[in-house]
């Protein structure tokens, strides 16, 4: 088994407005929005069978003709395993639905779905040169960039809002990158890494600010769509924060559709889930528009959820409607609840940002929006052992001198 | 692909005098010992080869014929998947070694290796129609414990010493686990777990206090196998508490054997790694003796590590002897600077217990004990993102309205 030594990019795209751009070149944005990575399909179906990918080690480098490295011994990779697809048959019929998955990307390196789209990123920019990259964060995306720049030997910068859970604060700083708190917000932190690449030749990796991420992020649509065995399910229910994950698996669908390996022509609905006090996606679904308004107040205990403003919105407002789905919010205050269902029917901690997802389905099948025969699809986007502020427990303690009260404990 | 309705167990043994026991019915120890699972091996060779292994899906599992499931409707799963075997030239390089690998345990469900040992033994435990356990923990097994009982809707109690990391506390009770913190040591919760036994009706999960802790995470030394494609490493660096993973890759490398899949006679040598201030296998090993003694005032910040009495302490020194290897202290005060190098050189965190693997690979080095030209496999048992405690870092703050002093960045 030998990685062809060329990818099968044709180009790069400005999403905005299809501008074609060349690859192989560094590239961030385009009109302030979003590059998308295009292929020659063609190409990819006549070098590979669907059957082919049996062989194949289960990574997420398996799909290779449809990711964007040239050369394989660029790629910077911690092991990023394909992640199980989980059956919940006791949270799906607590919520009314007979066939519920859940695919658990907690089981990715540093316990988040964020390192497929670093391993990505950080494999292109390796492949382009680059040497010291930067990003802002306000949750799990720090920690992974600081550990692929590191497998690389790349310099990492990280800015941080002083409100940034307490070990995604930790572990950027444990993997060596120059991380720091900023007395502000996300927008302020990326504020600095704009500033940076000019003042210090920073490469910035933020969300959708180059093009790599949503291939990584991709790779989930490719799986899931393996593992189910070519049939996608009729609803897949994403937390949407900066919404890459959602973009890239709406495109590896796309992908999938034109290369002709879906067994089913159907593609799901894809549900954007938010919370109720920072719902911009949501807004601006019911209102029709395609770009959204930073909301008044933004604010979650679900850090990766507290995105008020998407650069790209237009993205995630486009696959939702053009899949039939719809952007929707859960209740903030129920957030633990939702934890707590799904982590004593199924042992699945589910992290903070996907606990909206079944507060979202409870109501989608309540609507009538999600119907029980349908197969329903939540993604966990990371460990929820990382959230030490929303796990936080007193536990009763015991006196083992003085004698156990037995019947108390039943 | 169906899985054989019976499994190729013989009978169970008391490893201390070698008594032969039933299976398919409750045990718990042998004289107060632990009690280990025998095969027909004959049975096995003839069901099985090893290249059809290459056909079944990438989780621990796939070694069924060797696992004593009965039936395979019984298994508990969160999805075991097989955990990366990840080069480290770098760090290698530093430490002295030409071929270093990390296998990366914290991959699994939980974050942490004792999902393998408890998916097994919640497996076998709801095969035999139990449906309350209890364990006493310090570390990672509790969080483990819980999330599987919450699969198999069993009950679950929890008890813990106060000093037990946070993030370990509150898994427990997020995953619904009655979690008790009790003010001693966890002897005391381990006594209270016992009197349960009688008291509640608590079946004991403690390490090693039931046959099949010990199969599941003999699974990390098949994979290994595998994985290095029937070449074992020649040496393996294991940290070393209680000790369930040493002796179950111990009894995974000589049923491998035994079954004449490994390539290579030659097995690894195991080194247990422990830290200087609770050493007792490492004073057992130098004092030529095949039982331990508590050491005095045991402590630890690798709270995995923090095991003055092990159950299965003569099954550790037995392994270590015969293969030719050691039990190795390294410097409890160096252990952040261990945890950083792996991280900074490889992007891999390391909790604590696995970072004692590197202290003792940097002594075996210096001292001759394992040459430069061997290859060399450390374990990293659980995600370091769980250690709050240890990983704790105060972050330089920026005032960003302030403007930045970027020379200061640099």
């Amino acid at each position: 088994m030998t990685m062809a030594a060329a990818s099968f990019v044709t180009h790069l795209e400005g999403a905005i407005d299809g501008a074609v751009l060349p690859a192989r070149t560094l590239q961030t944005t385009h009109e302030g929005r979003p590059i998308l990575v295009r292929y020659d399909l063609d190409g990819v179906k006549t070098a590979l069978a669907r059957s082919d990918l049996h062989d194949r080690p289960p990574t997420m480098w398996r799909y290779r003709e449809l990711l964007p490295v040239e050369d394989e011994s660029h790629i910077v990779t911690l092991g990023e395993t394909m992640t199980p697809l989980l059956p919940c048959p006791r949270l799906g019929g607590r919520l009314g639905v007979e066939r519920l998955f859940v695919k658990d990307e907690s089981r990715l390196p540093t316990g988040s779905f964020k390192s497929r789209g670093m391993a990505m990123a950080v494999s292109m920019a390796h492949e382009l040169g680059i040497k010291r990259v930067a990003a802002p964060t306000a949750g799990n995306a720090g920690g992974a960039l600081a550990a692929y720049a590191a497998r690389a030997s790349m310099d990492c910068f990280i800015f941080m809002p002083d409100s940034t859970p307490m070990i995604n604060r930790y572990e950027a700083a444990l993997h060596g990158a120059k991380a720091f708190l900023v007395n502000g917000l996300i927008t302020d932190c990326g504020r600095i890494v704009r500033e940076g690449t000019e003042k210090m030749g920073w490469f910035d990796m933020s969300t959708l600010k180059e093009p790599y991420r949503i291939e990584g992020k991709k790779t989930m649509g490719l799986e899931l769509a393996e593992q189910m065995n070519w049939r996608l399910p009729h609803a897949i229910l994403y937390p949407t924060g900066g919404g890459t994950g959602l973009i890239g698996m709406w495109k590896a669908f796309t992908e999938l559709a034109e290369l002709g390996w879906l067994d089913e022509a159907r593609r799901p609905r894809m549900y954007a889930c938010q919370s109720t006090t920072c719902p911009p996606m949501v807004n601006a679904f019911e209102a029709g528009d395609r770009f959204a308004v930073a909301p008044e107040n933004p604010h979650t205990a679900a850090a990766g959820l507290c995105v008020p403003s998407a650069v790209g919105d237009f993205l995630i407002l486009d696959a939702v409607r053009e899949s039939g789905g719809k952007a929707m919010a859960a209740d903030e205050h129920r957030l633990e609840d939702w934890m707590r269902l799904a982590c004593e029917l199924e042992g699945i901690a589910l992290c903070p940002e996907s606990a909206f997802c079944v507060g979202v389905l409870e109501r989608a099948v309540a609507e009538g929006e999600i119907r029980p025969d349908e197969t329903v699809v939540i993604f966990n986007t990371a460990a929820a052992q990382k959230y030490a502020e929303v796990i936080e427990a007193d536990l009763p303690r015991l006196d083992h001198a003085g004698g156990i009260d037995w019947a108390a404990l039943a």
